[in-house]
């Protein structure tokens, strides 16, 4: 089945809101194993409304529109939708009474136009809706096709969709039963370009699964997708697959799907029964909070340090005054002494620092804007567990140039340094 | 001139990441004056995006497309248009040189299929890209129509936009003057109801301006929006408004336009020649990640302590053993030592402490997720300047109850803690 979806408001269109519901849907019908190829937004305009319409029930065997069901002489779709499926609207009796209840419930005054809400397209079904004054409809069209009418507001198309769309498609597409199944891939400290290259025979031929590469702030995204009646089965069907890139990129292969950086990282703190201090200057307490986003964390993580000033680095960390004028606060020197200085005062295991210029000023020719330095310091550890070799002592540090804007860099910094702590408990930092 | 976005993407169909260029792409037309009457989301589909552009250039001026730029084989977009609009591709030698610098400055090895982000539409005009490798383009069709192709990632989506695309729209409208100018008055400390509240009279009357509140994070934003023939004209029509609801809710307004808390904040402070401190436990650094976001903000933040665990709180602020196990760490006792420790071990004039359960777990009946102390303390200062009255030495201490997930409880809380600073600043902490 090929659904369409129809989003209906001028202040989308003004983009003076976001249009969350087309994220909501599409992801409602994936699970559902029903395919969206186009997702129009058109304004409160009868004659665009009409030709959208028209040309969804054209190409598409579903389609579902949101937005446009209220009182107001803006609100069309329902007559709209009526015109072009060809079926006259008539008063709902029931729907009247209900309103009626509505309103009353609430100590309110219904007003005339809150009547058009009750009218409904001949052999249509109504959807109740518990939160708001707008059923939905489910409209029959020529071909077996159907126009599913839901109120715009996230708050009453959610729960009406779950409610009675869901369940009507699940029941028709019960002569299809597959539904997508997904795994993604989450890569660090590798280029989409040069993971690409890297599996480009897998793509070239991988017809089933599919295999996809998303871009992201410092990341790379693998989505690896098929077909199949049930999880169980997608899975068996994706795990060679991910066996392969694991093989090939697993160093560079974090976690995988829902799992972020940080959480990922906090695993592997708590399998080793370790304990992670941060110490920050340019990304200002970012690495910290990304750490503590994660419920949980205060089991590996207590103590971060943001050293925003010179006098701080010297007071909260003991980084030698001498070393910040003979290499700058941006320095590899520096950085090592600030996470050798969050190591000792935090007492944890493992301290990461990060010192760099995120811009827009402060640039120089030998350390322009995006130079970023890092350091991790570590008390070292005997191995610990099946997964955790025996650990060294001592403390590393690199520079790195990063691109972006101010937040860009910061937030690049901030994965560098996790990635960081990522390869020295698995052994790759050296 | 009628705009059409078409946003290239199977992701998007999907429903995988949320559509914000949609938003973005229509509210900057929205302020150029151009009418966009369809948005289109289609997927990596060769037929169904040729389809699409050709039917967003039958009926549209100006479409423009985004995503699909991208150096892998799913990327077609640049293909396509090139075909919709009957220019046959070329490689541009200049582009090349440039996408070779910038893998050789990164130190990464330029993968084969990279060239085809060098390949340009025959008279296309080639936008550069200072955060990626995929380049724009702006391409000519029949009737003086233009097809411009923009990448998928907000990061360079935007910048790209406003660089070059808005100044092109500019010019182009020369004919169309009236152009939407708007102010956005922010608020925190007060609801989206009570605001409203307090300006039915004005709500309810006013047509030009426009009055739309719109509620955020923990914070209330008001929209006042008129078309008129330049800023000037417009600034004009919007001051007596604005005039009047400062006088009636100057309190809680901390800002306009684009300036953020953190950056008001930051003002006040500069203004005063003082500097701010922070002392966090739930909220884990991201008072002092909001406050470093503000370019300068080195003038007016040093050192920030994030103290998570109880030991941070007793070794880094001097939290006294005795008043953690007398009240808990999440306690106005507790907040008022961490507040008073960061001022005193930092040298800053003031210090803000948030300590609180974000979630999920940690709740209790007398203390449930959501409950968050905080504290200020403060040297206290002379008067300094014009609008800066002297300010007390001092302590100060509250609890609030906040909603949301673990996210959101810690989002409200930072900007809580900032406008209780912003309180202090201002005389209204009491």
């Amino acid at each position: 089945m090929i659904a369409e979806l129809v989003f209906v408001g001028t202040e989308l269109l003004l983009g003076e809101i976001l249009n969350t519901n087309a994220q909501y849907l599409s992801r409602q019908l994936a699970q559902l194993g029903v395919d969206v190829y186009h997702q129009v937004v058109v304004g409160d305009n009868a004659a665009r409304l009409r030709a959208v319409l028209s040309q969804a029930l054209s190409r598409s065997d579903l389609v579902i529109a949101s937005g446009g069901l209220g009182p107001t002489d803006d609100d069309i779709t329902r007559e709209v939708a009526a015109e072009v499926t060809g079926r006259p609207l008539e008063l709902d009796p029931q729907l009247l009474a209900q309103l009626e209840i509505w309103f009353a419930r609430r100590g309110r005054r219904m007003a005339e136009n809150n009547r058009r809400q009750c009218m409904v397209p001949r052999g249509a079904r109504v959807l109740p809706n518990d939160r708001g004054t707008a059923p939905g409809l489910m409209i029959p069209a020529d071909g077996d096709k159907v126009v599913i009418l839901l109120p715009g507001p996230p708050g009453e198309l959610r729960p009406m969709f779950e409610a009675h769309v869901a369940p009507y498609l699940a029941a028709r597409s019960g002569g299809r039963p597959l539904r997508l199944v997904t795994r993604t891939l989450r890569f660090v400290g590798i280029g989409e370009s040069a993971l690409a290259d890297g599996l480009r025979d897998l793509m070239a031929t991988q017809t089933d699964p599919t295999i996809a590469p998303y871009a992201k702030v410092a990341e790379v995204h693998l989505r690896l997708a098929t077909r199949a009646a049930d999880e169980a089965e997608g899975y068996a069907r994706i795990a060679p697959l991910e066996a392969e890139i694991r093989s090939r990129f697993g160093r560079f292969l974090y976690g995988s799907d829902e799992e972020t950086l940080p959480q990922a990282v906090g695993r592997l703190l708590a399998e080793r029964g370790m304990t992670l201090s941060t110490a920050e200057s340019c990304t200002g307490g970012l690495v910290a909070k990304w750490i503590t986003d994660v419920p949980g964390s205060s089991r590996y993580f207590g103590t971060g340090f943001v050293t925003y000033a010179n006098e701080a680095k010297v007071s909260l960390l003991g980084v030698p005054e001498e070393l910040l004028s003979a290499h700058g606060a941006v320095s590899e020197p520096v950085a090592r002494a600030m996470a050798e200085g969050a190591l000792q005062r935090s007492g944890a295991d493992v301290a990461v620092a990060v010192s760099g210029i995120a811009g827009p000023d402060g640039g120089t020719p030998e350390k322009p804007v995006g130079t970023v330095c890092f350091a991790l310091a570590a008390q070292g550890r005997q191995g610990a567990g099946p997964d955790a070799a025996a650990l060294p002592a001592g403390a590393w540090a690199e520079t790195v140039w990063l691109h972006g804007d101010r937040d860009g860099v910061r937030e690049r910094a901030a994965v560098h340094a996790l990635a960081m702590v990522r390869r020295y408990l698995l052994g790759y930092l050296d």
